[in-house]
């Protein structure tokens, strides 16, 4: 499968093609194209905004017109922030993603265009995409070059992500035996009566619930219910060496 | 409801705050709180890297410490980039947004801390958090400060945008009738008919209906519908003056 090019279309600033090949490298995008740069290339300011990615700029690939640069695409999907008066399917970024990812599993080689700073695309180079990516922002709709390519390849790496939502280190996170969490819940609670802790007494049962709930909550692990334990255990030998 | 609001802990570039507060107002924050800034406040490079969001940092509030700047918050997730040995939920940006948002909805008033740009958080820092966000990239992981509250920002503004994943505009995409597609199926079946089109004449069924199937997964609208009929009529009209 080979991943999505990014091709960046009369790019005005150096800086903007530095900061987009870092995006690229961020979230595993290798291939870049400019269609006809407004500067100098290869360029000092790409250079140095791209630290870490030398290698994406140094094998990009130049065209001077979108025609050429997108001659050997299966699929290429454009990325415009204001309404265009084209009747193409309008993705969000995270359908974009899907998109290209079951393109490129089924061998096509698929891009994501990117218009200048200023000006956009122009209306030749929306015709030859098949649609368009708009990606939702508040009323503040104003993201760079860098910024837009950078939620694009995050959309691509999440497509493929397999990290559970939530998760908790499993080399430090082995949650506790129910024998040791009910080993936890019996010593508290014996202390407790013994402190005299539940009164009234006919509230006990839902005290001792609400008690257990919250422990549980915390998702304790082995070593954790065993430190409270000793908690415990040290709170009690102080209070009865107060009484002394 | 309130936002979440975006606690930088000692930032030590003033352009990255400003791309900080830049990204929060592309995603609906507007929050911006900093915790010891290793530079001049109000500072001159986050003015120029804000841009149109002059707002946010003139309203951001300093604290000296850590604790200081939390101490109002009831839910408070950190970002971090490497693991850290401290057993907290891992949250995607994605779960952190969904979290983040259903607290705020019940009333909570919540926060996105985000290290600074060298050392990240510390240990006292992070035992104030709930849990932890670590935004998932390739090999290549270093995001700036910008970049993160980007992506954070962006996931904010995700978990509660309704934007259909796949859509047409609406003020000009009226799909075309039933009736409009069986006039344009017709005309153009009877055209190729004419023309001996189909052959051999067993396969005929076959070809209009891979036809009919090319023509509909286009989703032409009313217009465009005539438009092909247009085409149709010109082409025909076309051939036979040829064959005078």
């Amino acid at each position: 499968m080979i991943a999505p090019a990014v091709i960046l279309s009369h790019p005005q600033m150096g800086e903007n093609v530095g900061a987009a090949a870092r995006a690229m490298k961020n979230f595993g995008l290798s291939e870049l194209i400019l269609i006809a740069p407004k500067f100098e290339w290869p360029n000092d300011r790409a250079q140095i905004l791209a630290s870490g990615a030398a290698d994406i700029l140094k094998s990009a690939k130049l065209y001077p017109t979108a025609a050429e640069a997108l001659a050997p695409f299966n699929l290429v999907l454009a990325t415009t922030a204001r309404d265009r008066d084209i009747l193409k399917e309008i993705h969000t970024p995270e359908a974009a993603a899907r998109r290209l990812r079951v393109s490129s599993q089924a061998g096509a080689h698929t891009a994501i265009l990117f218009g200048g700073e200023r000006a956009g695309l122009d209306n030749n180079e929306m015709s030859l995409c098949d649609a368009v990516i708009t990606i939702p922002t508040a009323e503040f709709s104003s993201l760079n070059l860098g910024q837009a390519v950078l939620l694009l390849g995050y959309e691509w790496l999440k497509s493929a992500d397999t990290t559970a939502p939530v998760r908790t280190r499993s080399t430090i996170a082995v949650p506790a035996t129910r024998t040791e969490l009910t080993g936890l819940f019996e010593h508290l609670e014996r202390e407790l009566e013994a402190a005299q802790y539940f009164f009234p007494p006919a509230k006990r049962e839902t005290m001792v619930r609400n008690i257990r709930a919250m422990i549980m909550r915390s998702g304790l692990s082995d070593q954790e219910a065993r430190t409270i334990r000793g908690m415990i255990v040290a709170l009690v030998r102080n209070k009865y060496r107060g009484q002394k």
